[in-house]
């Protein structure tokens, strides 16, 4: 991974001033996807793979009465069809993850981008005071906004 | 996806001017990883299973003699383990995607972004034009970037 905070061929002290000329999200409730599938964990495995294969869902949120309860990600499926052989049997319960790591709302942007990073995670669910599901973030929202963002740069350098 | 040209509750004529006092890449040249872990189409798929398991890889470049062959993501694999019993004795080129999206080194950074969403890839080979394999640039490294930009932004709003 890369930052450019590094200073290759450029000098110290030269100073471009990039300008943003429009309203720039600052947290994570300003952009999160608010309408999210989830499933429940008595649901079957089996439910889940086509899911996966008909649609461009890499996370599958699983909630009960609305609070969170665990997280699914395509990779997990995966391994666990190419390592059980009888995932058909299973439960969402049993093969999602537990301890996902979750964010609250007014999380600032680049904060969630250092945890995807850091924690290897494309997907953030985010949990309001209550502890219930609020929204979601991913990998590709923070892609979306660095495009947006990275256009207004390079037409704008000073 | 959302991207924040909508101006929920910001005024049309309010413009917040962010300024971000730092060089900002705006080719992928500038970003690309130039050293990569590579593999040739005759090795074995066995090989590739620990190499995804033990490192934080979850893309593999196939090439010949410097020239890009293939692409291998870690869900190809767990797709191919999942439906097919006789993996372990397949070879990488078997397997591999060999219709692969590249990109050119002088690409704007905004443009492999919107690839990455539209094309729904995480990984693009850069390509130079000898058609040889020359860097690759990840769904991560866009994320760092926007990580560093939107911190000044953060930081910096008028």
């Amino acid at each position: 991974m890369l930052s450019f905070d590094s200073n290759d061929g450029v000098s110290n002290k030269q100073v471009i001033k990039n300008m943003v000329t429009m309203p720039v999200p600052k947290l994570v409730s300003e952009i999160m996807t608010r309408e999210i599938k989830t499933l429940g964990p008595n649901q079957s495995f089996a439910e889940v793979v086509p899911l996966l294969a008909g649609n461009h869902i890499h996370h599958i949120i699983v909630v009960v009465e609305g609070f969170l309860v665990g997280v699914l990600s395509d990779r997990d499926v995966y391994r666990q069809l190419a390592s059980v052989s009888n995932w058909n049997t299973k439960k969402v319960g049993e093969v999602m993850i537990t301890n996902a790591l979750t964010i609250p709302p007014e999380t600032r942007l680049s904060h969630a981008a250092a945890l995807m990073l850091s924690r290897r995670v494309n997907c953030l669910p985010v949990v309001g005071e209550q502890g219930k599901l609020v929204g979601l973030i991913t990998s590709s929202d923070i892609i979306g906004l660095y495009k947006s963002l990275q256009e207004q740069l390079e037409e704008s350098e000073l």
